[in-house]
Parts: structure tokens; sequence; C-alpha cells
């Protein structure tokens, strides 16, 4: 196999699609779900306490309510004897006391009495009204992403439902090409995909790779974002980018990104973002990732970068790129901070995302990085 | 507020626990799923290709199918006349045929011929059959959390269905405190982080904080751990721990973890792992991450450790913890590298998690750590 001169001799940069994403796309608009399924979906508005935290004094701990100063000068040698008023964590502090004596230190008895050796003073133990939030605070920002950790305090602090991104609704077309046995992946996968970054796909519609087809279904209506893939290059039966020129704007087609140059990113006339995917999987692949994933992350209200953890680490071999296109590298970790390429996309598709522990991304202006390098990579979870 | 002493002066170290539940738990068994249903599930097997990949020597770009031979000596000076077959990247070659030109480097005409100005070698933009795979090799190995790169792989080998480890089933018992207005935070909090470490919460039950009630809910089948919320602690109405050690085995009691030192592990007589979670909610989320998200993640396959990335930081400011304890200290994030503590479950309970960017678990052995200190912060998602 060898490369070939790149179709698209006049493409756009890497980044110059990305700036037409960020500037082109926005958070979607809100809605309010009980906050018992919130987890992952992102807040719209600052969530304030509408009442102070704890609402009243409350016991620290498990044991007993005294009135501190009614333990003054208690000793071994001095015992005093107290009330029995059991608490456990969490209860508010009855009227007459301001301390909580833990359960070891004092000495219940079946009189309804406990007996102090130790004096405690006014507070001890005690949470105060307020002491964590007070009316009117903020308990959890705008634009967190809900976590288990957000639904504990803001149930407790006796909210039900929070206000949300909406979910983006995605239309997926597959242009299905015109001859030969022929089964889809990349609907599946760029379906998993959506679902990773916070969208729901409605629909994943097989068109005809026909340019009649393909702008009939880019019209419709009562979605956030439609994704095309295949019938994105130059050939005879490409269509996509002609089907979405007619049927709204083509901003962006053909892209220095391999694999992925002949994505493409437009609009329809009523302002839904449109975003071409190449039929060739590590195409379909990358694209979504650069492209798509973050048009989708945008809408839904989540950070634009890609959702890997990255490291810097140091090549064990050389990463060889194509000058002035951005290459993504599959690459493997060895021992501590090393990194080495394995094969790549164009050679064995696929195959080299799921042979890889993460990537490393290679910018147009370089031809790679030499042996010993310093790279930052994105890894796979779980690598 | 202050300190008191440890309810539990022998309590079990965290490393014991953790040890505990490593020992006593393991996968579930395996289940079938549609591949297109998998993301996030663990492959119980490895996958195998069951026929080459590529199946058939096909076309890597678009272009038009030849015989290298026949464009032997073409140039601008000699062009070669060659029948015009198109393919689309992914068609299989023609039977003739042995390279595929690009679209760009050939002109077709409308009686069906191209005109090549180059030779072209066989070979030459062709995917040969098992370039990929072979029948038989690895696709993707046992263990695997299936992402979208691996549905797009193996949909596009054939496969529908692929071997997953079943999701484990999590019964949630809260203790009901016995007086005083109660509103479960615990609950909803806890199903968020089931939810998240790949278990599914059946059923999340109230129970009377009462021997008999925790008792009898902990005998229930057709689950595959059971987390119990709340009554774990040393009170006269706490029976979390003697109602499992009368339903199976307490195999610990009292942890040193702050917040969480009421903790607890053990098991049914049928074997089934029972997690006690303290119900003060900052206590209840870390024994929860410690403890009982540990057994789940084991349970449904995935690593063990806890889910968050990790990111060696410098201290701005001392951390101190007790020392004999594993305390867990909230942080946040300053400029660079730099960490700082923020104020602690102890004082602001979860309302410390929600205002912070991460925590540092400080072990049993240290009292903490200097200002300018290295230390291991696991970060919040976003931060």
């Amino acid at each position: 196999m060898r490369r070939t001169a790149n179709p698209f001799p006049d493409h756009n940069l890497v980044d110059a699609a990305i700036a037409w994403v960020d500037a082109a796309v926005h958070s979607l608009d809100t809605e309010d779900v009980p906050l018992r399924t919130a987890r992952g979906r992102v807040l719209t508005r600052d969530i304030l306490a509408g009442h102070p935290i704890p609402s009243s004094d409350r016991a620290a701990l498990d044991g007993f309510a005294v009135l501190a100063n009614a333990s003054l000068g208690a000793s071994g040698y001095n015992p005093v004897q107290l009330p029995l008023i059991a608490l456990v964590a969490g209860d508010a502090l009855p009227a007459e006391t301001d301390a909580v004596v833990p359960l070891e230190l004092a000495e219940p008895d079946s009189q309804g009495w406990i007996e102090m050796v130790e004096a405690v003073a006014a507070g001890d133990n005690v949470e105060h009204q307020g002491a964590i939030a007070t009316t009117g605070a903020t308990l959890v920002p705008a634009g967190t992403r809900v976590a288990a950790r957000h639904i504990g305090l803001l149930t407790s602090a006796g909210l039900t439902e929070v206000p949300v991104v909406r979910r983006p609704r995605v239309r997926v077309l597959v242009a299905k090409p015109k001859a030969g046995i022929w089964e889809d992946s990349n609907g599946p996968m760029t379906r998993a995909a959506v679902e990773r970054d916070g969208g729901v796909v409605g629909e994943c519609v097989v068109v005809e790779r026909d340019l009649m087809a393909i702008r009939g279904a880019l019209v419709e209506a009562g979605v956030d974002i439609v994704l095309v893939i295949g019938g994105t290059g130059p050939g005879i039966d490409d269509h996509s980018a002609a089907a979405l020129a007619e049927a709204g704007e083509l901003a962006v087609h053909g892209v220095a990104l391999r694999p992925g140059e002949t994505a493409g990113l437009g609009r329809t006339v009523s302002g839904v973002p449109v975003v071409l995917l190449p039929g060739a999987p590590a195409a379909c692949l990358w694209s979504y990732e650069l492209f798509a994933g973050r048009t989708i992350r945008r809408l839904g209200g989540r950070g634009p970068e890609l959702p890997y953890r990255s490291r810097e680490m140091i090549t064990a071999r050389k990463i060889v790129s194509a000058i002035g296109m951005t290459e993504i590298c599959p690459v493997r970790c060895g021992a501590g901070d090393i990194v080495e390429p394995v094969p790549s996309f164009a050679e064995i598709g696929l195959m080299a995302a799921v042979g890889a522990d993460g990537f490393v991304i290679v910018p147009e202006g370089s031809e790679g990085h030499p042996q010993g390098g310093r790279v930052t990579v994105y890894l796979y979870e779980g690598s």
C-alpha cells in the first residue's frame, strides 16, 4: 500500500474545523429532571440553599445531649449526673442543651440519667445551624456535571429536581454503498460514541448513496445534530457534501486529518449542525472524535475536549507523521513512562485503535517525534 | 466541635478490609449481550476472528481496479488505457486485478476506459486478505471494557453478540432512624454511585432500625451484593452489625477510616457479600467508595481501584491527619501542580466533597503532609 496525494489539496486545518465547531455550536436549553436520575447531567444554574444547612443545631455524632454548663467540674473524683437524652448523629439538639457527649464518654443508667467524669464545652460535637451553608449560599455551581456526591448533598438540602442541559438528540444517517455486500459497522460504533458523549441517538437511518436521498434525509426536524456517515469523498458516488451544500451550508469539507481527510462540517437551513464522517471505519472514528463528539459535548454542556485523560510520556521509537496533516498515531504503553508506536490506522484500520493503549496527535506542522521525545499521550480507559 | 475517641479501639486497618474484599469477591458469571448494547461491559472471553479480515483483497481507497503489469511504462508521453473498474474503499478487488489507482491519478472517459500516466505496482492501495487479522487471531482480549472502537471492529468482523460479565444486582437497605424528621439522601447518592460502578440497584428498601427487620431484609435472594446504610455504629439503636452477624458472617466491623469508622463487611449464609455503610452522609460516601464500590467493581469484572484519575501534586499548605486513621482529605487545585486542603468532612460533611476538586488519602501511619510536600491527588471528573 502506498500513500496517495491528498484528494483535497486546499483542505482545512484541523484547528480551523474545530474553531468552526466552537463558534457555531452552543449549549442546548435547559430541562428539569428528577435529582435521583441526574447523574452525568450538567447543571444550568447555580443550586442555592433554600434554608440553612443544618436547619437547626444538631448532633455531629451519636451520644447524649447536655447543657455544657451543668457538666462544669465533672471528674473521676466528682462525677456529675445529668438527664439521659440519647441522640443519633443528625438529630436536632433539644431545647436547653448545647453540647453532645459521645456515647463512650458517659455512662447511662436505667433511671434516665447519665454520669459524666469530664466536662464538655458548649458546642462540643454540635453542628450549628447554617454551619455548612447559609440560606442562599451556592451549594453546587452551574456547569457542574452531577455525580453521586452532588445527589447526596442536594437531596439532603431538600431538592427533588434540578435544571440540566437537555440531552442532544442525534440523527445518524448511514449512506449505503451502491454495490457489494455491505454490513454497517459505523452506525453501531458511532451510536456507542454518542452515548459516551451524553447524546441520544433517536434514529440511525440507512439511506441510499444518492444526492436526493441524502438531501431529503438532512432536512428532518426534531434533532439537535445530524451525522452523515459515508459518501464524503470526491468520488462519483460521493454525494454527502453536495447534499449538505444544497440542504443548508457546507462550511468545511476536507480536513488535514489522518485518518479522516474527507470529513465535513456545516448546518441545515434551520441551523442544525451537520457533521460528515467518512465511511472508512478508522476515518469515521477519528472524525467523530475530533468534530462530531466535540459538537455533541458542546451541545450537552460538557467540556469540549477529548474525553480521555492525557499524560506526558517518552517515545521508545520515533513516531513518523506526514507534514501538513494532523495525524492520529496509535501507541502502546511500555514500562514506566515509555510509549511506543504500533501499526497505524492506514495499515490496519480500526484494529490499530483496538490494539493500542492510547494515541498521540501529531499536529500539521510536525513530521513526528524522535526516539526519546516527550509526547502527550491520550490514554484509553483501563490503560 | 471536637474529635472524640474512636468507638472501635480495635478497629480494622483499611488495607485489611480491602484485603477481605479482594479475597472474598470475584467476577460474576457471563452472559451474552447484543454487541451494539455492550458499551461499558467487560468481555469474559477473547474474541477471535472467525474469518480473515479483510475476507478478500480489497480497495484501500476510492479509485480504479487495474492489473499492475498492464500499466508498465505508462507516462505523460505514453499514456496507457485500461478498462474502467470503479471501486470505493472496502470493495473487493475483481478477478484479474491486483492494484487500485486513486481517483485523482487516472482520467476516466465515457467509453469505459481510464487513462494512466504513471505505472502502479501490484498491491498498491490494496488491503490484502487477512492483513488485519487471520482466522483465529485475537481481535479483543478477555477483560477488555467494551468501547465504541471495539463495537466498530467486532461488528465489521461479523459479530452480533459478545460474552460479558453479568451486571451486579445490588440491594440497598436503608435503616430508618427511630425518631425525628428523616429524609433519606444516602439511598439516592448510593444508587448513583452503584450505577457509575456498573451495578444495577434493583431495590432500595427502607427498613426499620430494628434487629429483626434488618436481619429479615438481609436474607433476600436474587442479588449479588447487599448494602446496608445506617445503624452501623455502637449505639443502642444500631443493629446492622448484629443483624449481619446473625444472618451470616460479620467479618469486619469498625475500620480506621475517616469518614467511615463504623463501616462493616461480611456475607450472608448463602455467601452474598454485605457492606455496612454508616448513615452519616460523608461516612456513607467514603465507605461506599473504598469498600462497596470496590466490591461492585470486582463483581462486574472491572478494575477494583477507585474510578478517579490521580496525579502527583504539591501541597500549598500542610495537610493534617490523625495518626492511626486513614483519612480522606478534600483538596482544591490551584495554579500548576499546586493543591490545597479545604474544610474537612468532619467540619462540613458532604459539602466538603462538593466544594473540592479531588482528595488525598492519608494512610494510617502518617500524620499528614508538610507544606510543599508531594501528594497523590485523586481528581473528580471535570477538575
